[in-house]
């Protein structure tokens, strides 16, 4: 089975890389040994001490954080850093979602700081009488990331200042048109983990995974340029398509493995039943600094 | 919610008072520093060093080591050992259910020698009109373990050499008169782990979770005196129940609880989201040697 593949596709990130950075006491991220260069020329803002980065301690608020890391990305960005991927949102910078932000910042400078995003992943599945069927969306061949890949019925990045499950309402409205007195219906129904490292940016993520059980009649429908088209697929082709391909954008066939585990479609008996339940929620890898 | 503390319940080894045994390379389980001095009476079955324990190496077949361990056993016994717990039941030692045994021991031994135990765990449930109910046992009062305590609605131990969904269909067969063709449609959802210490005794045990829709007109029965009566409950009482009381056996709380994730019962919002989910299936707890 090449489940465990894809967990171990996601889960690539060596931390030998990287040293942590923090707000205070409060590790914040990873800063990639390439993108230390960048830090240490701002020695005002970074400190460097104990194979750690500490943020100028004299920024005591999360508002004056948040201006002197805005003012920060802006003069990288200028400088060629980020190139179409801004997107003037801001994403809150915490370990664990429900705690008070440390600071905010823009989302596409997030995996350079190594810090960890939030975001809720929707299966829209019907029940029918031939069984199971998964909505599956193909991404805007427009897109500047992962253009024209399938990708779980719904999903979004967690913007600062608003819950999961309402930014996951807001999505199904933008993404697949799903009214809203419908989407109130997912259920949060677990979570994944991985530690992804690409180059210099790493993605110490975790996704709340959501099921969405639609009616027969209903049908997503593409709305703010994100899909390119909806399919109703069975959930067995789902299967195998994760299973044997990457067709998937990375990071949701592991919410679809989830979907896979919880809605019995693996066995108990299957010698990778447990090592593939347990690669779904990872741990911090081992580093030394 | 008190969820948390039905799972810092079930978790709270203390690995400093236990040392590790070895078969070979393979670590078996662990011994209590009260225990240990039962096997430093036997050095010739049992070698200390190192800070471990290491059993005979010319012991070398699994048939060897369960002719050894069984006859030490029964000396132990012969001691007064066990107590009224010896089952005359053969556990695999392993780590990991799909491979194969190291060796095999009575299962009231078992956690004595810090064992990993496994076992299927089922949650029957019905989608009724007015909403999902769980089938819930009481164990019969006359069981030597947990008598009187609320129960999954069908768990077992899982003796030496039958599959995982197999061993299920025995026990919902014995425990709840669910006919084998009924039995088999239960699917593998996932599993739990902890590492529960009681004295001396150690369980750093997983069990593997189990979900199986009843049609609303089957009844289970009791069959085999393990069970005292079954009882049809609303899902938010079994909720209920399970966050504010210690009605279920404490193992059988985590099982709920990871029915109630998987099943929506939790708000993705809730601060406690993540630790319930994540606690759920812990990880080993450090320990030094």
């Amino acid at each position: 089975m090449s489940f465990l593949n894809h967990i171990r596709r996601c889960n690539n990130a060596d931390l030998s890389q990287f040293e942590p950075w923090f707000v205070g006491p409060e590790r914040a991220g990873f800063i990639h040994r390439d993108f230390a260069p960048t830090l240490a020329s701002r020695p005002a803002l970074f400190g460097h001490r104990d194979k750690a980065w500490h943020l100028d301690p004299s920024l005591d608020t999360p508002e004056r954080r948040s201006a002197a890391m805005r003012a920060f990305l802006l003069e990288l960005r200028a400088q060629g850093h980020f190139k179409g991927l801004w997107r003037e949102e801001a994403y809150a910078v915490t370990w664990q979602f429900t705690r008070p932000a440390l600071l905010e910042m823009e989302r596409s400078a997030v995996p350079w700081f190594g810090v960890r995003a939030f975001g809720p992943h929707m299966t829209g599945y019907v029940r029918r009488k031939d069984g199971l069927h998964i909505w599956v969306p193909r991404r805007s061949y427009s897109k500047p990331t992962f253009p024209g890949q399938l990708d779980n019925t719904v999903a979004g990045g967690q913007p600062a200042g608003i819950g999961l499950h309402e930014n996951l309402i807001k999505e199904c409205g933008e993404e697949a048109s799903i009214p809203p007195e419908l989407a109130r219906q997912a259920k949060a129904v677990g979570y994944v983990t991985y530690w992804n490292q690409s180059g210099a940016q790493l993605k110490p993520d975790i996704m709340t995974c959501f099921d969405l059980e639609l009616p027969e009649d209903f049908t997503p429908k593409a709305n703010d340029g994100e899909v390119h088209a909806f399919e109703l697929w069975p959930a067995g082709r789902v299967f195998e398509t994760v299973r044997d391909t990457t067709e998937f954008k990375y990071n949701c066939n592991l919410v679809l493995i989830d979907f896979f585990v919880r809605h019995g479609m693996l066995s108990a008996d299957d010698p990778d039943f447990v090592p593939i339940v347990e690669g779904l929620r990872t741990r911090e890898p081992e580093y030394t600094t």
